[in-house]
């Protein structure tokens, strides 16, 4: 089957996973991981980084969105293991100076890696409307409009972020979307604070896509989006982890199982959310909310060749009665035999073709050093 | 650790997995497994209860707790492969007849296998207070009295079971148990429709353990249980994963993670189950349930050897920040290396110690047939 796609990830947060356990979102950011981030050198990035890389290629995850900073040494770790990224200086600050040392790092980025590699590429993350301001959002679509490039934000996460956007903008949050978003593509993550009307109004700005991260929301205690409602409406509804801090894996099979669950459970609906469409969440809609879905997403000739081959051969998947059914609900990303990206096979009957010397010591020691 | 205790399923069900995809509870049963059901055989019975425990020992489960028909048959399953089980004779049917041909199949099974196979154990099925009328229940808590064994029961799993009970009885669900019950171990699955002051009332009936089954009861699109305010009001929790026709598989480190973050993703607060907690749901709170916490539950001096040995070196576990969490959050059943029933080693190293011959594809044949 074609490769899965991530889109929303901060990658280098492998060193995180099960730091949270007993934190609400603030207090997790503020007491735990802002302290242990600032500590954070180039090297230590791309080692985090390439574990990221590895859980993905051992995992059947061939693409993935990422947002986060020293953005260079993500990249490098990209090329080293082969994955295919897009990536981006994460736009974030108070003070005029600071936003326009971002915006300038990022261009600079761009115009570095510019065609140099297809597998990668960037688009304008803004971390949230909550954490910059309303002219720093409007030099942000500027340069992603200048650049061609999506916006891709945090958006609705939980009631304290929607609580705070109301109270710097005087409006709902949909209704800053609306109002100053005219790019071609935008990519929401989590939304999980929209009622119906907000979803409405999100379905007619249109070209929006949505990355729903159904067990980081769960496990940072802010609910679960309606994405049942945001498909109805015709939005594009893809599948991200978040970081292994708040999302514990990179595990996309398991977001598909959790995405159809919650959708059924939740809504006390067994009907909603057929396994084939949950699969195409994990596929050609992330490809279409990437803008990549003229390379990826699909196997089709002409397209790129980001393959997976699972084992189906198990217990727990036998009998089969239902091949769709089985890799949204049995299939974990450790039955993955095979993953290729970009033509290139990465790991093969489970032996990652690509080298890991080292890699999860040198991580045990960062975050042994920083926390 | 010590092995897995799950406290719900239908042994036999493994050959229904997956046939539920898109049908919610009542039309599942009626249009896709009574009649699959009523086409069984001792001999169909055997194998994909042989199918069953295989899984059970891939993914570190020791001890099941079974609701099904034919018991002889999945006795004799049990047996041959060594795992832990509790079982009955399930109580359901209309007329008088029926019921005391039921009642004494549960009886000759007792007598049957009093006391030969320390591994094997009974309590009294009841399928549910919808499927049974109020004399029925009356005999079947006489025979448990009698018997001195547990009462195990379907309870409040969707709406429409409410709804049915109500007009029954013309009384609440926990109303009937509150009047009708004196058994001193009552075990309830799913649970899933009580309000706060049911779950009040079901804390006050004392000696109430509830099967939590996370995973079935989002995928029959029933809802979620409350087992925060449940373990808040001091009911002690077991977890379970019910038949894989609904549950998908028997894989508990998946129902554990589950178990987790529904309550911290519903109710918004992150701090609630921590993972501790989580694990003592699926071992000795299950051993409680099952009335035999004197045996199994915990590694101790004294109890018999269920034990599991997790392979923790694994990408998807690194770092380990915290061990606990990560059982939780990260390790999945194929995780599990080594899994020991009673001191006799079941399966080493991934490698099944017991004879798995032809099983899979004589379930396959089964399916194939009676479809």
């Amino acid at each position: 089957m074609p490769g899965l796609i991530n889109t929303h990830s901060h990658v280098p947060m492998s060193i995180f996973r099960e730091t949270v356990d007993g934190y609400n979102l603030q207090d997790w950011l503020q007491k735990k991981i802002w302290p242990m981030e600032d500590k954070l050198t180039e090297e230590d990035i791309y080692y985090a980084s390439y574990l990221s890389f590895i859980e993905m290629i051992e995992t059947g995850c061939t693409t993935i969105n990422d947002m986060y900073f020293m953005t260079d040494s993500i990249i490098k770790a990209a090329i080293d293991t082969g994955i295919r990224l897009q990536t981006t200086r994460t736009q974030i600050g108070q003070n005029d100076e600071e936003q326009q040392e971002k915006l300038n790092d990022l261009k600079e980025l761009i115009e570095k890696y510019n065609g140099m590699y297809e597998n990668i590429t960037f688009n304008m993350g803004i971390h949230g409307l909550y954490t910059v301001n309303i002219n720093y959002v409007r030099k942000c679509i500027e340069f992603a409009k200048e650049h061609g490039i999506n916006v891709h934000m945090h958006f609705c996460e939980n009631t304290k972020e929607v609580e705070d956007i109301k109270s710097m903008y005087n409006k709902l949050p949909i209704e800053v979307i609306e109002q100053e978003f005219e790019s071609d593509h935008i990519l929401l993550a989590h939304c999980v604070k929209l009622d119906n009307e907000d979803i409405k109004k999100m379905a007619k700005i249109g070209n929006v896509s949505v990355a729903h991260c159904p067990v980081s929301n769960l496990k940072l205690g802010c609910g679960v989006a309606n994405i049942s409602e945001m498909m109805k409406q015709g939005i594009n509804i893809t599948l991200g982890t978040d970081g292994q801090g708040s999302g514990s894996s990179l595990d996309m099979f398991e977001g598909m199982k959790y995405a159809a669950l919650l959708q059924k459970g939740i809504n006390e609906d067994a009907t909603l959310l057929p396994a084939y469409e949950i699969l195409k969440m994990a596929t050609i809609n992330g490809a279409k909310a990437l803008k990549l879905d003229n390379e990826i997403g699909t196997i089709e000739v002409g397209k790129k060749a980001d393959i997976i081959i699972l084992n189906l051969d198990n217990v727990i998947t036998k009998p089969i009665n239902n091949v769709f059914a089985e890799i949204v609900y049995n299939v974990k990303g450790n039955n993955v035999e095979t993953t290729i990206v970009n033509g290139k096979i990465l790991m093969e009957n489970r032996k990652l073709l690509i080298n890991d010397k080292e890699i999860e010591s040198k991580c045990e020691d960062i975050i042994n050093r920083i926390k």
